[in-house]
């Protein structure tokens, strides 16, 4: 059997999570607010190495949008140590007990929020998600194992330090968070067998690498942030409210888990309502994959083209809309049933039973009526922060906040009880 | 890419499961009670079926206890029913709305309890376990896929044919509950990677059937039921109460997993309070596998042995104590840290702080003060009903009641909400 190379780090990650564990509140607020300070600090040396990770990528022809994605300036420097500013604020959820009761023989029992233990996130170029999910991770008890992507190296590994000196500041091991340097690809697979060390692995990045972490990992992973969106306009919609709402979906901000993909518009709103939602949104820079029936109402306007067979199953993250037409709110249904991702939903309706129906039936984390799919987000939903928009039903579903960090243990107080 | 051989099934029970989760609490209920009666009317065919699978266990060689566990008997079959009319007497889950409130911007929004999907059973020679999970199951509006060892094949087969007769009664599909009757090992690996169909694997069994789906599956694992457990009789345990919790926890039902496993006694306790445990134990039929400390004050009475270098690594289920001395509460806790598997441990004390400590750094499924770790259990806790004891930290911590079957989506409504 081989040794896994990663096996001393998962060994500190646990014994710093055992000492995290029974860390105060105020003592891990004060470690998040050192933290914040640190960064701001610390600002030349993580804008130097920012630097030269924007210089490498560059030369290798990154994509603008994922070099603005890796770039940190004064300005978001500014905001990322605000953001920590605001997970220090936040309550603890860890200790509060729940499901507390005195069974028919004596016996009190409770259910008591604690930390998971360690974390392993995976997650591609974004330099602030090395400091969201540490401040998460540690606001809540935990430690983390973490794994950027190689093109973000330096700057992670600068960000690293300040949270690490931050530990030491208020005397906790700097093993509660570590990072993976080594860019060898085979240590995320080796991060993905640490069952024995690592309790949940969080992915962030794409399709890819979610089904990377599923196929591979003996430990739990939480799968998600893929959503293939739709919104079903039914016929009863009050229809001024219908625009701004897909307007807002689609293009507050496209590229997004929670954007809308597709547009399921019901027959009796194909000659009025259809073209003017092509007008409205192509002067957004909407472009257009309409299905048949629909094609053949807006199929003339200059920024709708016919969709091909597989344009109903991609999630778009960019300003591509998908139109279908639907006789019923049957097909609607189906549609969402065969194309969605069970991310986020809604409909458009003023009929009491097609609502119903539509929120009974889908079997999405989040079910909308009457509004965006945008709203489909932790901090909007008022969990304060978010880890992660899960996609599966095991333990968290849609955002994740603060609490999604934890687990339980039962306490049992008794006075010399037997079980008879 | 090879095609698994269970996608038909997996598709039939993903279309059940859509049924199932419309399908009202009184029809789910209605459906219990059918069961319930179509058991103990296909008596004879259930113990026809079950005399063949023992005839064939006992030309095989099978071991007493198993051959015990695999055999159904008239009074078995009735107390199998009335298990199936207290799981339908149960309150259903699947509707109830939590964590309610309305947003600033007016937004309502709540999580809404529904059925988990579709489950995968994977499970050792026990028929009770084909009924119990099968309403449990069905009670919460989820499909499921069984495979129950091949020694119980015939028993099995005949127990679906009255839970389809049950379901065609209410006209609901016999898919939502499915069997795989091939006998071909393989078939195990194909349902742990049925992900797009399954959403959850619950094993059944030891820790080498946990492993191999833990190992194997791509879809998210419940895994439990092993327990290395402790107490520790802390100096100031009031001793009239200890000797019958450890008795009970001990001698109770030694074969289950949340039955004692190690005996770890403060220093101060040697001389007097540890033989009085050998001799009270003993008269029991316990042998106890001692350290040296332990062995150094026991070990003259016959019951007693040096305990091997794994001795305390072991989950005995049956009458083996292991015995150790500890110096102190950290030496307590370090043991537990080291051997346990997180499953139940106990402290006998009657000292404030060490209890307090104890309940915060053991970090187990299920703690106790002054109690006998036998209440780790979902009928104990009060729960109705038990799926399985997880030992993991995801999702679902110690028992498993109707609610662990059931994930949540979120209910967002709006009036025309669009995201600023």
């Amino acid at each position: 059997m081989n040794t896994n190379p990663l096996l001393p780090m998962g060994k500190a990650a646990r014994e710093a999570a055992r000492i995290l564990a029974t860390t105060s509140s105020q003592r891990k607020n004060d470690l998040l607010l050192a933290m914040a300070d640190g960064l701001l600090a610390a600002q030349e040396s993580i804008l130097a190495a920012n630097a030269q990770d924007l210089a490498d990528a560059r030369a290798a022809g990154l994509a603008d949008n994922l070099i603005d994605r890796m770039t940190i300036t004064p300005q978001r420097l500014h905001s990322f140590a605000a953001d920590v500013r605001k997970i220090a604020a936040l309550p603890d959820p860890v200790g509060n007990e729940f499901d507390a009761r005195v069974l028919p023989n004596g016996l009190r029992i409770s259910r008591r929020r604690t930390p998971m233990g360690v974390l392993g996130l995976i997650y591609e170029a974004r330099p602030n998600v090395t400091i969201d999910i540490a401040a998460l991770a540690l606001k809540t008890g935990n430690a983390a194992i973490m794994r950027g992507s190689k093109e973000i190296r330096r700057s992670n590994l600068a960000i690293l330090q300040v949270i690490q000196a931050a530990l030491t500041q208020v005397d906790l091991p700097q093993t509660a968070i570590q990072y993976i340097q080594d860019p060898d690809r085979a240590l995320v697979g080796h991060l993905l067998k640490l069952h024995d060390y690592v309790d949940m692995i969080i992915p962030r990045g794409g399709a890819g690498l979610h089904r990377f972490c599923w196929e591979n990992s003996t430990i739990p992973v939480i799968t998600g942030g893929i959503g293939i969106n739709h919104i079903y306009v039914d016929a009863s919609a009050d229809l001024e409210q219908a625009l701004p709402i897909i307007h807002n979906a689609k293009t507050q901000r496209p590229s997004v888990c929670n954007a809308l993909d597709t547009l399921l518009v019901h027959d009796s709103l194909a000659a009025d309502f259809l073209p003017r939602v092509v007008r409205y949104l192509a002067a957004a820079g909407v472009r257009f994959r309409a299905a048949p029936a629909a094609m053949a109402i807006v199929g003339d306007h200059e920024a709708v083209t016919a969709a091909g067979p597989d344009d109903f199953d991609i999630e778009w993250l960019n300003l591509t809309l998908g139109l279908r037409l639907v006789p019923d709110l049957d097909t609607a249904l189906e549609h969402i049933r065969v194309h969605g991702t069970s991310h986020s939903e809604a409909i458009l309706t003023n009929n009491w039973q097609h609502a119903q129906r539509f929120l009974n039936e889908v079997d999405s984390a989040a079910v909308f009526v009457n509004a965006s799919t945008r709203f489909n987000d932790g901090g909007q939903f008022g969990l304060g922060a978010e880890v992660a928009v899960s996609t599966q039903k095991l333990h968290a579903r849609g955002p994740m906040g603060l609490q999604e960090l934890t687990t339980y243990k039962w306490i049992v107080l008794g006075d010399g009880h037997v079980r008879a």
